[in-house]
Order: structure tokens, then sequence, then C-alpha cells
């Protein structure tokens, strides 16, 4: 049994050495390399892959998961065997052939996104939806589902997660919030985001996201910060978790809050147990957990009164001689101003969610047959104006506007939404153990980190998503929280 | 032979992208990796070094090799299949085990060498060193050599070279250099340095750096500019040439010539024919053949009258306060001071290659057994006594500066004083056909580019080092010409 259970160790080592490549070489496609060396580094994806593929499926790998499956006393290694034959089961129930096609597929559709979105014609990239949705469809099929063909895609981001629990919690929560929504529209409050819009130079908003990132306890000396078109966090190893963001220098809230944000995701991956290191379950358990540790610091923390009567001051020092006059109570109203827009990335707290259902019920549509890829433009309009009130004007700031229908993804979306609630059921259940306003206003957050490193971070993939959130809350999922804590921030903002 | 041809080009990409993967490794590794991150990313090393290593010993690889030499007609698959001969014969002949042990030492001894260097203590070293020179001879065996032990290590960096060749080159040179230090030192003009010794803005001396690298001709959308303890470039793929360099803000030196230096190793990468790329042609030929173009552009254009002179002025826009009242003569004087140092990296142009002669009659001696590791910190410092004058007071500044041999390298450092003898050889025929010093003096460098691509850079490894001194300047090494550029050029200066 030593000799089988080392050798599985073996091919884990071997296979988490390729990925560790792969996100090296993803982190650098997306901030450091010169324009002319991305399309030949696309070979070195491609053979990356390819190899951590060959590793999932090969007869090796089957082979030591029926010789250790429940046969080891090993506990992360006897996880680690379930997650491999997820994985072997996932990827070999795809004919080679088909899965080529489908990542060569992916990788055009991607770029033709870009060509459509810049040219604001649909189009250009319809006849690759509707392939990349076949596809899905098909692997729907392979891999199985019970009642909903979708259900077995959300399985990839949201292990255990179902289109019934989706349906419920989200009509909860979408009634709540176009609620809230429309009472704030009535409210004498009106913040004016305008009062945040001087310029705010580059150099000092990074300075003030690397001081904010420290306090948040991001350990440098396994990360760094730099900088990207679109933000994100990235675990090259669980001792090099790097974070990026971007600099816009006349709207200085999408650096620090897209800094708070990744810094949550990179919270996570830099404090997994180190005993799981080179194994698959060296990183965060499901999308919506992940989801849920990024929004938890960006919204409950940065976004919180007391984080910011803290750091009031600290902001002014980086900031330029027009902020100064800026009062705090101006100031904190504005980084929470509720509006109806058109996208999802520049939403705020509240509207976020809506633009999560969207495209939650536009792909189950997809995926059901019950909507045409022709029919979509026209459909997401029209929810557009049904949750939100306000209607795209073009496909651009519509349908065309995010990546992940392009490369394939569909079931992703709803880890977004689940995140969020996630992340409230988690503060609602710290609150017991911790005076969580109290710790913001301290401006030292360790205890807050330790609770989230003790209660989720430590524990990598060793256990489910639905298994975390039922250990730590001791219920299920549950959206009222969200609700509750949305209803109760806001009101107190808009004088409801 | 159309499908054996595309299974060896097949197995040539793939050979490629692992070789890209792990430039970019190292490229992070030595920039921008964080401290805690690097002991896993040696697994990542590890990994692709060794699928490198087993696709150029692969029976496959042997199969096609003996299928198609002298049987293309495409001359750069059968140049290639040359290629991949010499690395299968190299390759093969070392067993496995012993490799691999051999590659484990290394890795240790690197480390091993950087705690002996900060501890002053040699002995730390010396056991690594005499297990490392004892596989070196082994190695040597393995691959054969005609008279000289060390000529079969020699070969791995400048194919072709012999220590019969360098015994009577270095040998002139040696006489030439002596005598002109000695006259040097009798000169009433002595320059002072130390006028360059002001503090100079590390951003302003990035900027600077980054102005002379684009007037170079580099090409910055395949490529950048980063900072690391040493300097180096990488060409990770034919379009992403990476440069860095190092800025000391006590002296600026050190970034803007180790900017122009690996500036001209980068444009070699940058300028290989695109028909070479994705096979074992597309980098440059030979160390030596390298190291001519870095040193043509730091000394033979970045350290001539002319170049500062039309950039005294660009130089001064950057500079601080303290530097604007230095006038032209005394600045091109003290950047071209002659003073015997310690450092091979810190040494001027002229006695640099008296660090490298040294450096090669000692690592010939060890090879050849003339020299026990135990004596050699005395045999360093007495040879520094002979050729430089000075003697160095410890083994840090000694025996223990440079990293090559306790990474196992020996017969590398030649390649730095052939470097500089080819550099000088084409310096000389380029005159033939351009006007030099008047190109330089307009400070557009396109022709200089131009040629050095055409004659050099284009052909990558086409074609062999000697190869290429032979067919650009008509005859074979010749070191006559460095000495009369450096005698022409000091005699001026210190008005010998």
């Amino acid at each position: 049994m030593k000799t089988t259970e080392n050798q599985f160790k073996e091919l884990l080592k071997e296979q988490d050495a390729y990925r560790e490549a792969l996100s090296l070489v993803q982190w650098d496609l997306r901030t450091k390399i010169p324009e002319h060396g991305a399309t030949q580094r696309a070979e070195v994806i491609g053979l990356l892959s390819q190899k951590i593929h060959q590793l999932a499926t090969s007869d090796q790998m089957k082979t030591l998961i029926d010789q250790l499956k429940g046969k080891t006393s090993d506990p992360i290694l006897q996880r680690s065997v379930e997650d491999c034959e997820e994985e072997y089961n996932r990827s070999s129930k795809i004919p080679d052939e088909e899965y080529k096609a489908f990542i060569t597929l992916r990788s055009k559709s991607e770029s033709v996104w870009q060509k459509a979105r810049a040219e604001n014609d649909f189009s250009l990239l319809q006849p690759y939806l509707e392939e990349l949705i076949a596809y899905n469809k098909k692997f729907a099929k392979y891999w199985g589902y019970e009642t909903n063909k979708y259900d077995a895609l959300l399985h990839l981001y949201e292990p255990g997660m179902t289109t019934k629990v989706l349906d419920e919690v989200f009509a909860q929560v979408r009634s709540g919030l176009t609620n809230l929504v429309k009472q704030i529209r009535e409210s004498n409050v009106q913040p004016d985001e305008n009062l945040l819009k001087h310029h705010f130079p580059k150099e000092d908003q990074k300075a003030f996201s690397l001081d904010i990132l420290e306090k948040m306890g991001y350990d440098f000396d396994s990360g760094r910060l730099d900088e990207s078109i679109h933000p994100f966090a990235i675990g090259i190893n669980r001792n090099d978790v790097r974070v990026t963001t971007r600099y816009d220098e006349q709207d200085f809230r999408m650096a620090i809050f897209g800094t708070i944000h990744e810094g949550g995701h990179a919270l996570y991956e830099q404090n997994i147990g180190k005993s799981l290191i080179q194994t698959p379950l060296a990183s965060g358990t499901s999308m919506g957990i992940h989801e849920s540790q990024s929004l938890f610091w960006e919204n409950f923390i940065g976004r919180s009164e007391s984080f910011w009567e803290k750091h009031f001051d600290l902001f002014k020092s980086y900031a330029p001689a027009a902020f100064q006059a800026l009062d705090f109570s101006s100031f904190f109203e504005a980084i929470n101003e509720v509006k109806p827009s058109y996208i999802r990335i520049e939403a705020d707290e509240l509207t976020y969610c809506l633009h999560i259902m969207i495209r939650y019920e536009l792909e189950k549509a997809l995926i059901d047959g019950d909507l045409a890829v022709k029919d979509l433009p026209e459909a997401w309009n029209q929810k557009m104006e049904d949750y939100l009130g306000i209607r795209p004007t073009s496909n651009q700031e519509g349908v065309l506007q995010d990546i992940h229908w392009s490369a394939g993804d569909f079931g992703y979306f709803p880890s977004y939404a689940l995140g969020y609630m996630y992340a409230a059921q988690f503060h609602k259940r710290m609150a017991e153990d911790i005076n969580i306003e109290q710790v913001i206003a301290s401006g030292d957050f360790s205890s807050i980190k330790d609770w989230l490193t003790l209660h989720i971070h430590q524990h990598g993939k060793m256990k489910k998503p639905l298994e975390i959130i039922k250990e730590v809350t001791n219920e299920s999922l549950n959206a009222q929280y969200l609700l509750d804590y949305l209803t109760e921030k806001y009101s107190k903002i808009y004088q409801l």
C-alpha cells in the first residue's frame, strides 16, 4: 500500500508542477507579456493543458484510484483520490477529439468576442455561441444529471448546487432586492458619486492599495500586486499567490475595491493548510466559496462605515488636494451609491445580484433549449428592463459585455451570487464569535482573518462547499441573511 | 519523407514549448517571484528540464534523426537534425542516474555558494566544487576530446574552439594588455570617477535606460525591461525577449551600461530569422558570439566618445542637479577610467579580459588535475597579483565572487573574452561598410543594427560560431583587432 500511495503522490506532484507552470504562464499573459509574445505562448498553454489532461485521464491514474479508493488511512490521500476520480470521470467521458475541438473553438471564440464587442456586432459571435452551447449540452449528457441538464454544468463550479435550490433562493433575493431598489429610488437621500471623481495619480493609488492589502494580512513574502486590465487573483503555488488591480486615475474606486476584492481571494489561497500542498486539494473548494471570501472583504468590510471611519484620514493622506475638503458622510454615501447600471463589473453592491440572475436565467434557457442564441440580445435587454428598469441601447453594454459565454463557460455566473449569499451567512455566524464592527474599527483585522482561516481557508478542497456552509453555520444555504444585511445597511444610508 | 519531416517538426515544437515555459519560469524567478514562492518552483524547473531532456534523448528522436539526416532537402530541417544529433549524443552518453545526481548537486552547490560567499568561507564550497569537477571530468571523457579534456567542456559553449587556439590568443592579448595597463598607470591623465558618484534617482535612471534601449532599436512590442540583482537578457520566445538591469542610485553606470549590454544580447534574439522559430536554431549560436553582441553595444558604441557627445545633453536632462556642471571630457574620461579591481563584473573595459584569463587558466588546471580545489584560493590571489598587480584580501572579493563554478559550469568563462575579440573583429569589418563613428554621432543606429542582423543575428544557429567569423571577416579569430582598438582608444584618453 505504501508503494501505491507514494506512486499516487508522485503523480499528484507532477500534475501540480504542470498546473503551477500553467498558472505562471497565465499570470504573465495578463500582466507582463509584450504584445507580440502572445501568439507563440498559446502553444505553451496548449501543451501544458494537454499534459494535465493526459495525466488526469491516464491509465496509471485510473489504476491508482482503483487501488487506493477507500483503502488508504490517510484522509488527505483519500480525499485526493475522490477528487481525482471525479476529474477522471468528467474528463474521460468526453472523447479526446471532441475535447480538443472544444478547446480550439473556445480560444477562437474568445478572440471573435473581442472583435464582436469592439464592433458591437453580436452576429459575429452568434455561430460560435451556438456551437459552444451544443458542446455544453453534449457534455452535460456525458456527465449525467437528475432532473435538469444545466445542473451538470453548475456542478463544475459549485459541486452539489442545483437549479432547484437556485430558483428558490434567487426568487427570494430578487423580490427583496427589487423592493429595496424601488424604495431607494424614492428616498430623499441621493448620494453624489461625482464627489469621488477627481484625478488621483496612479502611484498614490498604488501606495494606498498596498497599504490596505498589508492591513488585510496579505503576505507580501508569498505574493505581489501588479496591474492588469481585469483585476484577478491567482495561486501559482500556495506560497506565491498574486493579485492584480486596475488604476483609473479619474475614479479611485476601481483600484481600491478591486484590490480588496482580489485580496480576499488571495487570503483564501495563502492560508490553505500546508499539508495540502502538491495535492489537488490545495485550492479554494468552489467558485462560490471563493467569491464569498472576496465579497466578504470587498463589501462587508471594505464598504462598511467602520472601515472608512478608521481609514478616512489614511485615504486623505494618499489623496490629492481635491479630496481634502470632502466630509465623511458624503464620501461614505457616495461609495455606497445604488444606481441601476448596464455593466455587471461596475454595478453597486445592491444591484449586482440582479445582473447575475439575468445571466443565470438566460443561460439556463439556452441550455434547456428554451431560448435560441439569435434571440439572446433581445431577451437580455428585456430582462434588464424587467429587473433593473433600464434598457441597454447597444449589445456592447448588453449581452456582449462578459467573456464567460464566449469562453464556453455556462454554469459559472451563479457562483457570483452564491458567493454573496454565503458571505452574508458567514458574516452572521462570525458575529456570534466576534464583534465585527469593533474589529473593523480597530484597523487590526487579524481576528477576522483568523476566523476565516479556521473555518474556511485552511480546509482547501478537503471539504465540499455545502459541507462548509453546513458545518460553519449549522444550516444550509439561507438567502435571508443577505437580504437582512442589505436592508439594514441601505435603510440606514438612504433613511428608508 | 513528408510525414517523417512533419513528425520531427512536431517534436521540435513540443520541445520548444517546454523550453519556452522553462524560460518564463526562470525570468520570473529572477525578477518577480515573492520570496516564499521559490522553494516549490524548483519542482517546476525540475519537471520541465526533465521533459526537455527526455525528448532530446528519446527513441523517437533517435529514429527521426536517423531517418532524416542527410536526406531532407530543407536546409533548416537539415541543420536542426544535426543540432538534435549533437544534443542526443551529448545527453545520451551520460547515464540517467549520473545526470540527475549532477543536477541535484548543482542546485545544492549554488545555495552553498550563496552562504560561502556571504560568510567568506571557501571551505564550505570546497567539497561541492571537488564533486562538480569530478563530474565534469567524467562528462568530458564520455563526450570525448582530441588532446585536452577541457576542450570537451569548452565545446559546450563555443563549438569548435580549442585550448590550443585560446592559449595562443590569450597570450597575445595578455601581453598587449599588461603593457597598456602599465603605460596607463604611468600616465599624467588620471580620470576621476568620483565625479560620477552623485545620487541619481532610480526612476530617472530607468527613464534614461528605456530611452537608450529604444534608440538601439530594441523592440518593446517584443520585450520589456525589468529589474534584477544580476542584469540578464532572456529570449522566452523570438517575439518576447526580455532584458533586466540593476539600479544603483549612487552609481548610474551600473544601470545604463548594464542596459546597453543586455540590450545587445536582446537585439540578437529579437532579430533571428523568423523561419527558425520553433526549431532549436532560434537562438544565438554560441556564448562567445552572443557576448560579442552585448560587448559591441556596451563598449564599442556605449563607451565611445561619439555616443556620449551625441547623448550628453540627453543624459543631463535625466540627471539631477549635481551632474549639471560636469564638463564633457571629465565625464568621458571618468566612464573610461582604467583601474585594476577585484570584481570581474565591475572591471573596466581594458582589465576585464585579464579577469577572464585568470579564470580560464585556473579552470583548465582544475580539469587537467594540475590544481587541487583546496589550493584554488591561493592560486587565484597569486594570479590576480601577477596579472593585475593587486591581491584580494578576502575570498569574497576573490575566488568566491562568481556563481559559474558552483553551478558546475566549467569552460564557460572564455566566452566572455572571445566575445570581446569577436566584437573587435566585427567592428573592424563593419568599418569597411559603414562610417561607424558618424553613425553613432547621428544617434540613429539603424544601419549598425541592420548590419549586425544581416551578418549575424538572422542566422541564429544556422551557422556555427567559427563559420560566422570566417564568412563575415574573411579570416579566423584574430586577437590583434582587439589590441589595436584598445590601444587606439586608450592612447587617446590617457595621452600615451
